[in-house]
């Protein structure tokens, strides 16, 4: 018997630029071929997006072949979807030197962005995030996926983007519900990380509905730093990057129950408020937050309620395959205080008692809290 | 205007062994616990494999759970095999703590590697190789991935393995054109690394088609030691390591437009003389190995002819979308002589003339060399 070592040599450090600003969209294409100069350019959009301005504003007079996504939204963020894109990369001869961009939401960034990780074993994806929650989690920090018909971002790799561009004049053209969803991850990277932030939001959350672009601007960049500090530390989630879960256990879990019916931020604050009731019954320190956060949530006009289809049953089943499960029991992300996240023993993510979790997902259900 | 920059940290280095010897197969499982203690392991082989006493051999007693890919072999190297394997074992509860084991063939480990990489953004991998092809190959290296409907790999993404096991005497239940085109694989290896292992396997052809399991262990060796070194090198393909590529541009057409009837090792016998037809355009040195070539795989039964069905025309459109092509045009990998690539620029796939390319079709559709 012989034993032969293969070396897998170290990958060098490196980075990536995330630009922020108001109205700089027109010039974002000429930027991307400056960084990526004799790459073949293929865009992935989806069919809300190629409606809007931004898409002309993007692209001016140039033409890129494409992909429009149809149906937008997560029905659409599945398999099926990449092989489309996949086929239709081969059919225009794109060979791996070509790169990948991104223009739209949450899906588009996700599903563009594992399409890049996987075609031809690999390419590079631009970034362009176009609504509250992609802008402010999802284009960021390398993460994408795209769902089973049995879970959410069952197919998914680590995939760092080679640019972000966030362009906060897009969120204007934004519908009411979708813009006020995305701000839950922004409340979310406060609660996790920075108390003064969660105070700020409360504060100018009526200069931030009515989209002033300075405080997106400010929100943005917020969000950004918030994030990348955690990636960087944890790029590929060992620990402390499940921090950026919070709320997203139980969370993951309604909106997948929902078949998507929920967006993507409501299902993540029904998350937070689970989270919250959680540490209650562990005696941590949340009462008060509590409060405020239905208050909160309540002026994003965010409903707090489960739709009735949705079964106590459905909802364990899907936490025990939650990707931080451990033993097919999920862990959740639970805060000290607000602006702290709980470490036990070194750990971010917590194993709960089953008990705790289930007397939770009943007052969920019930509303009672 | 703000920029954020993100900084991406370094990949420390790593390894992974492969172990090669006969008749070990029995106790593999207990190793792969004792290298990744407490993963769940789950189990991807195919039909073929199934039926063989290999299978026992690695499992003895042991319950695992598994996905069997049927039918065996290329046709079912596709998304949808990867789709049903991750919704197996997402109905398993697999968490981001299970491992999965590919034993079998080129396919299976291709198909396995790549579930892994994407399964909830990534699982470690053992690749236990059984066929000459696998063993030689397509199990070191990391290179993954799924043929789309327009061409081979056209999914995949690079995934090292945690640890290969090669057990040559699972070649000895291996059909005769299986094991017959897989050695073509070592017959690239020693064109491209090593002029006195292409002597080797000459003069031990009859040895190694008994296969007496000291030679078979011999040119395992031989064939990982070689991959190894290049892969080491350029683990990325971004240039050295595509001289592991050599007969595969002409080669993976030729399969592809087969749909899959001709072997992979068949059709890289003839994309090695397609090459060679080439580098003697070129005015380089390779009259005299042609004829040894064609000695060599008359020895081992593999037909030279390419299906009648199969047009120049297609072979040229489907070489067009090659994984190394630049604007839309392939690069070839060629010998300087017998165990030395040639490197031109300091590339080691160079662009080739149209007409060249052409004219070498014709001569190998007209089966004139």
């Amino acid at each position: 018997m012989q034993k032969i070592n293969v070396k897998i040599p170290a990958y060098s450090k490196g980075s990536y630029t995330i630009t922020i600003g108001a109205g700089f969209l027109p010039s974002v294409l000429s930027n991307i071929k400056k960084l990526l100069p004799k790459k073949e350019l293929f865009l992935i959009t989806d069919s809300n997006v190629a409606k809007t301005k931004h898409f002309k504003n993007l692209l001016g007079k140039e033409h890129l072949p494409r992909y429009v996504i149809t149906p937008a939204g997560e029905k659409s963020k599945n398999i099926g979807t990449v092989t489309k894109i996949i086929e239709e990369m081969e059919r225009k001869s794109l060979g791996r030197d070509c790169a990948v961009i991104a223009l739209g939401g949450g899906t588009v960034g996700d599903i563009a962005g594992f399409v890049a990780a996987i075609y031809k074993r690999g390419v590079p994806v631009i970034q362009i995030p176009t609504t509250t929650v992609a802008q402010a989690d999802s284009a960021i920090g390398g993460k994408t996926g795209v769902d089973s018909s049995i879970s959410k971002n069952a197919f998914g790799i680590f995939k760092n983007p080679a640019a972000v561009f966030i362009d906060v004049s897009t969120l204007k053209t934004l519908d009411e519900k979708q813009f006020n969803a995305g701000l839950v991850e922004s409340i979310k990277h406060s609660l996790i990380a920075d108390e003064k932030y969660f105070v700020y939001l409360q504060k100018n959350l009526k200069g931030i509905l009515e989209r002033k672009c300075k405080l997106l601007e400010y929100i943005a960049v917020k969000n950004c730093k918030i994030k990348a500090a955690v990636v960087e530390d944890d790029p590929y989630e060992k620990n402390k990057r499940r921090i950026l879960n919070y709320g997203h256990t139980i969370g993951h879990a309604v909106e997948s129950a929902s078949n998507y019916k929920l967006l993507h931020g409501q299902a993540v604050a029904i998350g937070i408020i689970a989270a919250n009731i959680i540490e209650q019954k562990l005696g941590l320190d949340g009462k008060e937050r509590l409060e405020t956060l239905k208050k909160l949530f309540g002026k994003l006009n965010i409903s707090l309620k489960i739709p009735k289809t949705i079964t106590k049953r459905r909802i364990l089943d899907i936490i025990s395959r939650d990707k931080k499960a451990l033993r097919k029991w999920p862990r959740f992300v639970l805060l000290q205080k607000t602006g702290k996240v709980l470490c036990k023993n070194g750990q971010f993510a917590i194993q709960i008692e089953r008990e705790i979790v289930e007397e939770t997902i009943d007052i969920l259900l019930k509303q009672k809290f």
